[in-house]
């Protein structure tokens, strides 16, 4: 793959159906009613210089254009063919383009693999007749193509109702044809554009992943946006976002099914290809794809990584027309995290001019200015904390207030001098009207609700802060394993499997009977543990099998045979395999290490906190494996138990560098075992104290064959 | 207090300024660009019904209006009298209004005690005149009133620079004027009116809870908003918090400082004041009173429950114009914990008519429809879904879309007939311009955000699950007990203190030297803890004072003399008082339980997870003193711990009843002892299984008197 390469094949066909020397348009209309009547007008709206070709039997000429019956009756072969007809006349209209030498098609026309295996089967034959001719296709099902970076238009959208395309180096590609629509409609009216807009819909021949690796490559593209629903192709996917990043390019998107409710809804018939948010999510963090949740926030944090590329957000400043709303967004931002700057003393003193005593400070609410109007003090505010080199951001949150435009216009007019990342939020609606206009005058970035500006500035702290994965090196001395076979394996297997990659797991041995179970328990020094080895109990503890803090032979012996028996009484069906006689481990902590293996992103390790907290807190972080001990490290220190293992207020330090260890051998593990292994838990590990180690003292693991496995 | 008694002097005050006969207005001008020329002519347009009286002495008439050279001069008592002039005049104009026989005074004008003490001296001198003359003060430093129930605008506001006032049954107050107007202006775009709007300023004399008395008694006002810096009277806002709720009008309300930084902005000069937040939205939730954390997203419930009153909501479908949209809605419902509801088999069977295989279900995309257009179907979709009796809440979430104008109409005219809630989210800008009008035409309920849509949803189920405190009785043989001298109490007198209550701490005593120390551990049994006593530990870990799990008695003597070399070494200072020798307690859950005495609301009793859990998980709930134990119980359950409680995952269920037991008898304490406990904490309690008890094994509190204690 060669994104930015020179004739690669790919670029030059995506370059071409963006900006084809002509459009045929299938079941153009002049009745705006119809797909093919507003997809026409919105073409011919917005200046495109290509040739246009109406296509309709039944007319000689549409708002003055020339009329052609069909699409081989064009006095040159259209580049491109846009088609919004009936279903079962889509395999017809693509041969005949084909025929008549187009080398591309937009399908808006739907109801083909979204619909079901017949028109999946549908859908599969006209990418075969297509790819016969040496033609490209985007769709079907989708809502086509806006480029302003062309002035290309193919889209019946009413969104392109309009009288100017805004070109902005923003490229979008959506799964969505219709939040492509309402967001570049949101855009407009804020005045950001974009220089290519896809909708893919159902990916039939050109995907997602190819219009990103184009725009990565597109010299009038900056940032690239994304709605995404699922992921066809992840080594590609995961080699174009180090690509984009290597570009310097941010990558945002937004994808559904974050939770298993979301998912159910945007997969309604891929559901099996979901795999798991927390898989997905960490890939997307490890390889620079930044992951938002609400589309437009998503855009307004394009437009201002267009604005203000490379630049570093930590801290915000909030200056506001009223006190209300600084409280209130001051509020908002601490929620999610984001650090308010502590201004310079300089900065207070400078401000102390204007303001109240106890006012110079951040949130800067111009109502509590000394005298005059906030028109009067507005700029000199915006400059004073603009200059302060703790403000990395600055949030502009708008009320109503008097003279709302002229004292709008002068704190942009601040901010904008001042070459300082910037937000407004512009709160009020119709009342704040020519104070919209006159920010959009002077292009000035701007949102309507303060959930956006937060998210963008949350987006941007951690864009500013990119994991770079160290390159993972296998320890000394560490072979390769291989698979047990499939199924479950019970805990004396899986602690030997551990053991082999040199993690420390608790001594014991299985004993058959009391006496064996006394002379392990002899070897290894009470108290012990004992648990009952059965690859049919999962979960030994629900059915009476495990026993803890055993302190002499009596104690073990009447716990083997108590156990004996509530297994027998729980599972009446379980084959007792033996009983475990373990020494008891005391610690300081208890950690949950896991393997996940996601079916398209392969294995991750899982680190969170162990025991009963595991289902409590959902504290856990993911990273694909095998990882180095410095990225091992970065994500124990992404847990809230984090604080625990530092010796949290006057306990003891904890053995982090053991824990660290510990993952980076099980990560190999992962990596060795990733076609085999379904399911991985060590849990707990408990933790001791810096120094002393960390021991697995319960897990276990389920081996299948990875259906997709090379 | 009465509310909505008759002869409420209060009451009839607040009516009368919000409905007076005449308003004089001192400063009215034509100048638009000034506040008294904003501020009459907003009066002027509005078609309020009394006379109007502009004062200006430089003019004869103003916008036609015959102008009087001063207050006095006016043919009748002015009824009302506005002032926005600068403060050194404001009191001449208070003792001008009240000699012409004013009944009551809007003061816009700032720099009172907002801006330091000198302005606070001129604002007592305001009270001061104004109360020997019987007349009622709003503001000053407000931005004024608002009331379309009496068609009476006293506000100088561009928001106002409408053609008409909506009047419908929602009464806001609120602490800040530009956020009053904010949130009036971007209602009215939406169609949302309100009963009456008062900025109450630096509530001088009227304040916030005044006007809330007044809406509760108000026959046109069904729902209360309200945004709110700080509460002047504790005791009188919950006694109307829970008259509110008896009158069945909800109360919801944004206060700013959820968060330190919030709390900084908006208290920069009270922030002794300010309180915990926990404790304050514990007060709300217990007494009916709604937080929110968006205004925007307040009004829009309030819009809604003025419209559905009393209906309860649960479970929440969705209905949307694009898949995308609905995958997205359906992760942020989720994300906030709110259900989306599952269609019985009859509403699936009536979708299925319309919808393609896998798609008659929640959310239900009308892109999935078999053939047609969206607006061929959405109302009979709407009409199914309205009419399972799953769905308590629609959500209607709209893209841009073809005849987006025709499709929203036919929605919104199926769910108003359908008679369920609904919420109309309009995600596009300006192509939703014609579908939004069609909404307004309708008076159907809508917002742009789906933040805003999800935030009413979770606020009304939160609405819908009341907590109705049961009367606390203290326990039977329970006296009260005296406080101990002021400061900090060491572990043996807190122990005393809770023994006394009821409240199961581990056995123990104090020991001076070694053979002492054996002899204690002797009586109670091995293993046992060592902790020194000393008042100037607080922390006691943190010096080296606490050795745990001493199994005999070399142990135990080699941890004292050990113990004492560390204290000296850490704390040279520190007066040793001797060691508590205590049982070991081994259980298998630790909870904290602590008193929270809130400078405003009383002293409350937080429930948490203990040990190291407290700082990790944040997992705390809290309740005032003293409870019920059905109340207790509820605190139990609202905690992320409770699952461990229950016996989770095989775990065995522990003592709740116990925990309970706990729980109440500390919230007698607390109650007892307000005046003087300043803070308590007993953690870990711990929990045992079920029938085992729990045992309190470390306790710390603090006294001191409560410098507004009666």
């Amino acid at each position: 793959m060669a994104p930015s390469g020179q004739g690669n094949p790919l670029r030059a066909d995506i370059a071409r159906l963006l900006n084809p020397a002509s459009v045929a348009m299938i079941g153009a209309s002049e009745d705006q009613t119809k797909f093919g009547g507003r997809a026409f007008r919105n073409l011919m709206r917005h200046r495109y210089a290509g040739a246009i070709f109406p296509i309709n039997p039944a007319r000689e000429a549409l708002f003055g254009l020339k009329a052609y019956p069909h699409v081989g009756a064009t006095p040159a072969p259209p580049d491109m063919v846009v088609m919004a007809i009936p279903q079962p006349k889509v395999l017809d209209a693509i041969r005949a383009s084909a025929a008549a030498g187009a080398r591309g098609a937009v399908i808006i026309t739907a109801k083909f693999a979204e619909a079901g295996p017949e028109g999946a089967a549908a859908e599969a034959e006209l990418v075969s007749a297509a790819r016969q001719a040496g033609m490209r296709l985007i769709g079907p099902n989708c809502l086509g193509v806006i480029s302003p970076a062309n002035k290309l238009v193919l889209c019946s959208s009413p969104a392109l109702d309009v009288e100017n395309l805004i070109e902005a180096p923003i490229g979008m590609v959506s799964q969505s044809g219709a939040l492509m629509a309402t967001l570049f409609d949101r855009a407009w009216d804020r005045g950001i554009g974009f220089s290519h807009c896809i909708s893919v819909g159902n990916q039939a021949d050109l995907e997602l992943c190819d219009f990103v690796e184009y725009l990565i490559g597109d010299a009038r593209t900056k940032v690239i946006t994304s709605y995404v629903e699922g992921i066809k192709d992840p080594v590609r996917f995961l080699s174009l976002a180090r690509a984009a990043r290597a570009a310097g390019k941010p990558w945002l998107m937004v994808k559904a099914g974050r939770t298993e409710t979301g998912t159910r809804a945007a997969f309604s018939h891929t559901a099996s290809l979901a795999g798991s948010w927390r898989s997905f999510a960490a890939a997307c963090r490890e390889n620079g794809v930044q992951l938002m949740d609400e589309p437009d926030a998503m855009i307004l944090l394009a437009a201002a990584l267009a604005r203000f590329p490379g630049r570093r957000v930590d801290r915000v400043a909030v200056i506001t027309t009223s006190g209300g709303s600084g409280a209130i967004t001051a509020d908002r931002l601490t929620d999610r995290g984001i650090a308010l700057a502590s201004f310079a003393p300089a900065t207070e003193q400078a401000l102390a001019q204007e303001f109240m005593a106890g006012q110079a400070a951040n949130p800067v609410d111009l109502g509590g200015r000394k005298t005059g109007e906030a028109v009067d003090i507005g700029g000199t505010s915006v400059k004073h904390v603009a200059a302060d080199p703790a403000v990395d951001l600055l949030l502009l949150a708008i009320t109503t207030a008097p003279m709302l435009d002229r004292t709008t216009a002068g704190l942009a007019d601040a901010a904008i001098a001042a070459g300082k990342p910037y937000l407004f939020v512009m709160q009020p609606g119709k009342a704040a009207a020519a104070a919209r206009r006159a920010l959009l005058k002077r292009k000035a970035l701007f949102t309507d609700t303060i959930d956006d500006a937060v998210r963008a500035a949350e987006a941007w702290v951690e864009l500013s802060h990119p994991i770079e994965r160290k390159p993972a090196v296998r320890p000394p001395g560490l072979g390769t394993s291989a698979a047990p076979a499939t199924g479950a394996t019970n805990e004396a297997e899986t602690k030997a499997l551990l053991a082999h990659y040199g993690i420390p797991v608790n001594q014991g041995d299985v004993a058959i009977d009391e006496p064996e179970a006394v002379a392990i328990a002899r070897r290894i020094g009470y108290p012990v543990a004992l648990k009952a080895v059965s690859a049919e109990l999962v979960h030994k503890s629900d059915a009476g099998g495990v026993a803890l803090e055993l302190r002499d032979a009596p104690a073990l012996t009447k716990a083997m045979s108590d156990m004996r028996a509530a297994i027998a009484r729980a599972r009446p069906a379980a084959r007792l395999e033996g009983f475990l006689v373990q020494q008891m481990i005391a610690g300081e902590a208890e950690l949950i290490l896991g393997i996940e293996r996601d079916p398209q992103f392969g294995p991750f390790v899982l680190v969170g906190a162990g025991g009963a907290l595991t289902e409590l807190l959902g504290d856990a972080a993911l990273a694909s494996a095998p990882l180095a001990p410095d990225d091992a490290l970065v994500l124990l220190q992404r847990l809230k138990v984090w604080k625990l293992l530092q010796g949290m207020r006057g306990r003891r330090k904890l053995d982090v560098a053991a824990v660290v260890d510990a993952i980076v051998r099980l990560s190999w593990l992962a990596h060795d075992l990733r076609d085999d292994l379904a399911e991985f838990d060590i849990n707990p590990l408990i933790v001791r104290a810096d120094g002393n180690g960390c021991v697995a003292v319960d897990a276990r693991a389920r081996f299948e064959k990875r259906l997709e496995s090379k």
